[in-house]
């Protein structure tokens, strides 16, 4: 039984989620609290020594952590992960993108927003991440102007990478309105087999 | 022949040019300046959208951004990318890891503190950049305590990946002497076969 270190908050630990019920898989379910310190513990330090979720546990008791990298290790060998090297080098291209220019805006401002309300600390920061989301979302819209997917025509864990803060940017204040082929991907992408809300 | 949108300053384009010379392929050098919009032109953007270095045009025309991204692309089918699957997602998961938490602190100070120089805009993000780089260095130096290299027992573009920034971390004010197993790691990767320095 794989046991999957979770938070229903999180876009990174639905990714996890939705993959593993794409390929009718199922794990145990542990549900760390992401602001109280939960993951910062000794104990879960050694599940993951960076301290984050998602982290899955896999049958041998081995441990895996980063959710792009846990997408890859169950897509490898199913349609999720495609054929072509240059198709497979895209996937992780847009994955990169992923964490390093969409995460960090869109994720945080809806946490920030969303769930820990705005504070001194933060407040005075939300104005250039909330910049730097729509510079993303940017990106998205003009690649899926052409595209349905990212990478290829086929539904990879590319798209279920951007899919999982973008789905529920609205939350931190983002108007998706402004992004039509965004928000027919959107409904591409829940339209998959075995597709999952993040609530479920 | 291959093309690379390149920077002298860059670690990330760097990661290219190292893999290149490990694998005896060459690249055409276009040094492009990361600071003065020269990688927000109209003319760039059609090369990658993102507007970042490195980015690589491969012999058919077609383009590849991301720098993780792209020493996938050439590591794959070769040592340097392992060929066990478990070791492949690991391989990523340090690649997520070092995009994440490592490359937005370790080479967003360096390139603050060196490059561009202290300025009213970044000097009051400096200190809490600079803590969260030092926890991205705990959690290397915490990792290679055990072990020689950060996927199984052969060096791989996880270590290229994290190689980049870290050999240079000084430069940002980061006092690697705390560190005597990263040291003794960065003298290891140093002495593989087809090493190149960042300044060559």
């Amino acid at each position: 039984m794989l046991t999957l270190y979770d938070s229903a908050i999180s876009g990174n630990a639905y990714k996890v989620r939705l993959i593993l019920s794409h390929l009718g898989l199922s794990a145990k379910r542990i549900e760390m609290n992401v602001d109280d310190g939960s993951t910062r513990t000794p104990e879960f330090l050694k599940v993951n020594r960076n301290g984050k979720v998602p982290a899955i546990v896999l049958e041998d008791g081995t441990t895996l952590s980063e959710s792009d990298a846990i997408l890859y290790y169950f897509a490898e060998g199913t349609p999720y992960w495609p054929n072509d090297k240059l198709d497979r080098a895209r996937v992780l291209q847009w994955m990169f993108f992923e964490q390093y220019n969409h995460e960090p805006t869109i994720a945080v401002v809806r946490h920030w927003v969303a769930h820990l309300g705005k504070t001194p600390a933060n407040e005075p920061a939300l104005p250039a991440k909330t910049a730097a989301g729509y510079r993303a979302l940017d990106v998205m819209e003009n690649h899926l102007t052409a595209n349905d997917y990212f990478v290829g025509r086929h539904y990879s864990i590319a798209d279920i990478a951007l899919y999982a803060y973008t789905h529920v940017a609205h939350e931190g204040g983002f108007d998706l309105g402004r992004y039509p082929a965004i928000s027919a991907w959107l409904k591409r992408v829940a339209s998959q087999p075995g597709h999952i809300r993040i609530t479920d």
